[in-house]
């Protein structure tokens, strides 16, 4: 096993606890970055301490950054409502404005600090719900960027941005997850969780989970607060 | 004149304070993105606020981000000397990881919700420190980057990254903002000023201010806290 740092980011959903335990099974020593940007969804940056915990990484820290302040996305805006009706048409409103290029931004700064050149995030296109900042070629055009903008690019250390979920399914997530012996429990993938972490299970990240459990055949084991009939998938 | 809305990133310093101006010189309404980030010249962010004002900003906002609980650069970790020697060669202690990536980021962010195609930066080529992220190439690549990241970008409306001061010496810069009548007694361009925000006169960003200024002909407003022979350029 390799003791070379990467740097991961952690919402403390299922995407970027599988991306941490993909990274640890690397060998990489993982220092894990997350975000307290104002979301509503607040409690995954509690499911991201236990995934870190429990996934064995090096250090774990949280940036708070208020990008509220901004607005322009369900996810930090009280005012607009969190879609709960299914996956429509174009780019959902829960999309956070250059939310994926200033957490790589952090993540890039980290990793200059730490001599590491490796950098992972959990974004996946297949999935996805349509947000631009989880296309294949935006990250390509994010590691050139990147590799021009550093003094650790400057003395030839080359920095890799690692997606390894890019082209899975989320049952394929789950099941490489599970081979790997996360306990999915701890996560948190719903934007509009209770304040215990208990998901809507029918906004668009709680459709996609679900969906994602039954194709793989692996019990959900998310704690829905809600069991009554309307709202089921 | 246009009413377009455009970002424009503040620090307080003579850069952006002139990027401002000619901003606002071809029309755009400027909105001033200042980023509070734990340096230890926070003098500047008051610079920024008076200099938004009398250029006739839109808005300005300060975001807060602790960069120093990355460290790794002498403007945010105490415990590294601002160096007062003059320029040496590589990229001096006072490079900040990832800066310019984090701030341009945050432009993005704000121009997105504003519906502004336009991010103004006052990095420069010329007269730099050896930033990497001052280069050329950087903002180049920084730019394609933003292009596939937002939904204004899937939408079709390019982004436009503007550094106007990217060729200019110092000397060129201070007679275009001199030109425009900016006051840059009202700017602060030290790494280390006093807490009245008195220049140190010493540090890399003094020399090139101080520098710039007898190169232009041009009387030097800067305040400086020791005029001592030991002081001087």
């Amino acid at each position: 096993m390799s003791d070379k740092n990467a740097v991961v980011l952690l919402s403390g959903g299922l995407d970027s606890a599988t991306t941490l335990g993909l990274a640890r099974a690397r060998g990489f020593a993982c220092h894990c970055l997350s975000l307290d940007y104002g979301q509503r969804h607040r409690v995954e940056l509690e499911a991201a301490a236990r995934v870190a915990a429990s996934l064995g990484a090096s250090a774990q820290r949280t940036v708070r950054l208020d990008l509220a302040q901004f607005g322009g996305s369900a996810l930090t805006d009280t005012a607009i409502a969190v879609p709960i009706g299914g996956p429509g048409p174009g780019i959902p409103v829960t999309y956070v404005p250059a939310r994926n290029t200033i957490m790589l931004s952090l993540a890039l700064a980290w990793a200059e600090v730490l001599g590491a050149t490796d950098i992972f995030v959990g974004v996946n296109a297949v999935d996805y719900s349509g947000y631009p900042d989880c296309r294949p070629e935006y990250l390509r055009a994010f590691e050139a960027m990147a590799n021009l903008a550093t003094r650790a690019a400057v003395e030839g250390h080359k920095l890799s941005v690692h997606a390894p979920l890019i082209a899975m399914s989320k049952a394929e997530i789950i099941r490489s997850g599970n081979a790997l012996g996360i306990d999915y429990a701890m996560t948190v993938s719903c934007y509009q969780p209770d304040a215990t972490g208990r998901a809507c299970a029918v906004c668009d990240s709680c459709r996609l989970r679900r969906a994602g459990f039954a194709d793989a055949a692996v019990a959900d084991p998310t704690r829905y607060r809600d069991h009554s009939p309307g709202a089921a998938v």
